[in-house]
């Protein structure tokens, strides 16, 4: 099941050339490589030319960005710029500009895209801060040997990722009065090959682009409203639910507005067990986390486990080592299983519930007030008024200690 | 289920202005509307801007391209060139030209894509002829509406792909010794807004491209062998595997990448049943069809029901139809039903296999030799040495002649 294939791992363009790159692009394509599996390994063939972050060249802007005032930070539509290349050519750093491509080119027809979400903390020394980026560069390594895109080395990207938010450094901003504020980063690979045939690419695009962000609750938390969906499905056993690629999101728009339209805030993703159980996969963009007392009596952290049908997020990952390392001499059990919708109803009927949560790279932690769900609400033990469970925000504090230096932790990598 | 659910319709950009053109998208953009379900009609609403082909500008190229000698002619390479627009701006056909895209556009990130595979024939007489265009619109508004992209007029796009093929008949390569030439044509939808954050597109480019081919098979029929994928699924009830997504296409390269390096032409997709049954789904990128002797001892011809898991083919359907009317007066059964490779294993183990073929746009039937399934080939009733069984070539030459204008038809629209 799991053999080698050949792979087509040419060139790949760097960002902002003239539309005849192409040209050029072709030319620098004579290699090929054997890559194996359905899921790679974070590694380069030997035989092919890594990404050297040695070979970076940097031109920088001649019209640099006003800085934006940290109130006025919107999510995602500010930008400070970074590309890197090729399969892999000399990477670049260059004014932020639009991708020119053909209208034929493969990524607009077949979905060759995957991504990741990543962000960079500056400490109260100032000094910059990546969390656990290993994690990002392993998992878009799965993602992009899954649809047949070229690998590549996750160190040297780190190392080019530091780069550039180093040199961008000026738009992280510092903390104020409140933790949140970042850069976001964007690792991106697209598929460049011009073809309306339906094959591997033979060529690709890696770039990274920024964005600061403010908090993600600037007001402190307001915990959220999911409807549970059952009519539509997001992943399943086989498919390709656990990678992080264009394709799983697209698709899960319409759900998410429709519940939007019944006045919630996300859509809840179950699956369908053979027996018609409704288990509990993931909420909107975040892995989902369900504190309760279970029927022994002990308090349970639960999340749904990496059976393909999930996205394996870095803070989902994260949360589970802080709860064994720090929940279970509370008394805590952490376990990843399936667990479905009934048994959070029944907990809540029960008494049982204490709180749920969702995880993610963009809130850290998200709390959730309740579920809709086969025409009920399932309450998920927040009082009136009450916007976030202790363990959510024992979470969050813990986190971002981390991530804003403030705990010393092998997770948060100092540039 | 299918409740109707905000959806914003924003005006979307034409293909071809400079990067600054995102501002005058998003001034172009401040009108709304309500589309409805998960599933939409092929139909705009009354408040919007429909495509309107009276407003067609047409810029022609000042370079025209050479004629490409037919015998040269490569599947997607050659290409002429049409550009639509907006919730809907004034369409235009402009001279073929690279996209400029901001690198934050949601289609790099999230998949917002769909897709369409159609051709235009010449007839004897010199006409250009499309083959039931309607079924193509109609497929396509299914697709956007799935992934929040605007619905439009099938009608209106009808008439500019019309208006650009005949601008561009020059491409068609005429019928010469045999059947086969032909302009293929790619309308493609992409979400253009420039925003990381996961929503539906604020606004859309639809545009069409041309590419002339010549016969999927220039030197008669060679039939394929597939290797049937159990370890990876490409569709689920209740997913997106119906609709014509870019989402659907880079998730089954490496599947048929490995299916390849064993020796297989294409891939054939399983789908297990709750009690392990495999179901025969579709193969490659197109859809299955099995003539058998069935236990009664009739003749049947078989393909998987469309209940969601494959894709609605125009190519399929014609088959069906075409079947019904000319292959049931003698004697056949036409069965759009669920069935197994153990049944087409047990046809084949008992001398009731007569043939299997593929069915799509692009080959419009391809004879199918043998299944590679849990470590023995089934043989799909050709004889060594026979590269096309009857009912494969009798489809070809009925959709065909229809196609070319041979036998007056209504799927057969000229121009």
């Amino acid at each position: 099941m799991l053999q080698s294939c050949r792979r087509s791992l040419f060139g790949a363009s760097t960002v902002f050339r003239a539309s005849s790159s192409f040209q050029c692009l072709y030319t620098q394509s004579g290699r090929r490589t054997f890559a194996t599996q359905l899921q790679a390994d974070d590694a380069t063939d030997p035989r092919l030319q890594a990404i050297d972050p040695s070979q970076l060249s940097i031109s920088k802007t001649t019209t640099p960005k006003d800085l934006v005032p940290n109130e006025e930070l919107v999510f995602g539509r500010t930008f400070t710029e970074w590309t890197a290349s090729e399969g892999w050519l000399a990477p670049r750093i260059t004014p932020y500009q639009n991708l020119s491509l053909d209208p034929a080119t493969c990524v607009f027809h077949y979905a060759f895209e995957a991504f990741e979400g990543m962000k960079a903390y500056k400490d109260k020394s100032g000094n910059v801060r990546l969390f656990r980026p290993d994690r990002n560069m392993a998992r878009l390594n799965k993602s992009v040997a899954r649809i047949a895109l070229p690998t590549f080395d996750g160190k040297a990207l780190t190392e080019l990722i530091s780069k550039f938010t180093t040199l961008e450094e000026r738009f992280i901003p510092s903390r104020l009065s409140a933790r949140g504020y970042s850069l976001y980063l964007r690792p991106t690979m697209i598929g460049t090959q011009r073809t309306l045939g339906v094959g591997p690419p033979g060529s690709a695009l890696l770039y990274v682009i920024a964005s600061p962000v403010g908090p993600y609750y600037p007001t402190g938390f307001k915990a959220i409203s999911l409807e549970a969906t059952n009519y539509a499905v997001r992943a399943w056993p086989g498919g390709v639910g656990d990678k992080k690629l264009g394709a799983n999101y697209a698709p899960c728009i319409v759900p998410q507005m429709q519940a939007a339209k019944r006045g919630f805030h996300q859509n809840l993703w179950l699956f369908e067990g053979p027996n018609g159980e409704e288990y509990v996969t993931e909420v909107g963009t975040m892995n989902l986390f369900a504190a309760i007392v279970n029927k022994e009596g002990k308090n349970e952290l639960l999340t749904a486990p990496l059976d393909g049908t999930i996205l394996e997020g870095v803070t989902r990952d994260s949360i589970l080592a802080l709860a064994r390392e720090r929940l279970q001499p509370e008394g805590w059990v952490v376990s990843e299983k399936k667990f479905t919708m009934q048994d959070l109803a029944d907990a809540a009927d029960e008494g049982r519930m204490i709180e749920v949560f969702g995880a993610g790279t963009a809130a850290v932690v998200s709390p959730i007030r309740n579920i809709s769900w086969r025409n009920r609400l399932v309450e998920c033990g927040l009082k009136q008024g009450e916007e976030c469970g202790p363990i959510t925000q024992r979470m969050k504090n813990w986190i971002e200690g981390i991530q804003y230096g403030e705990e010393a932790h092998p997770w948060s990598v100092k540039l």
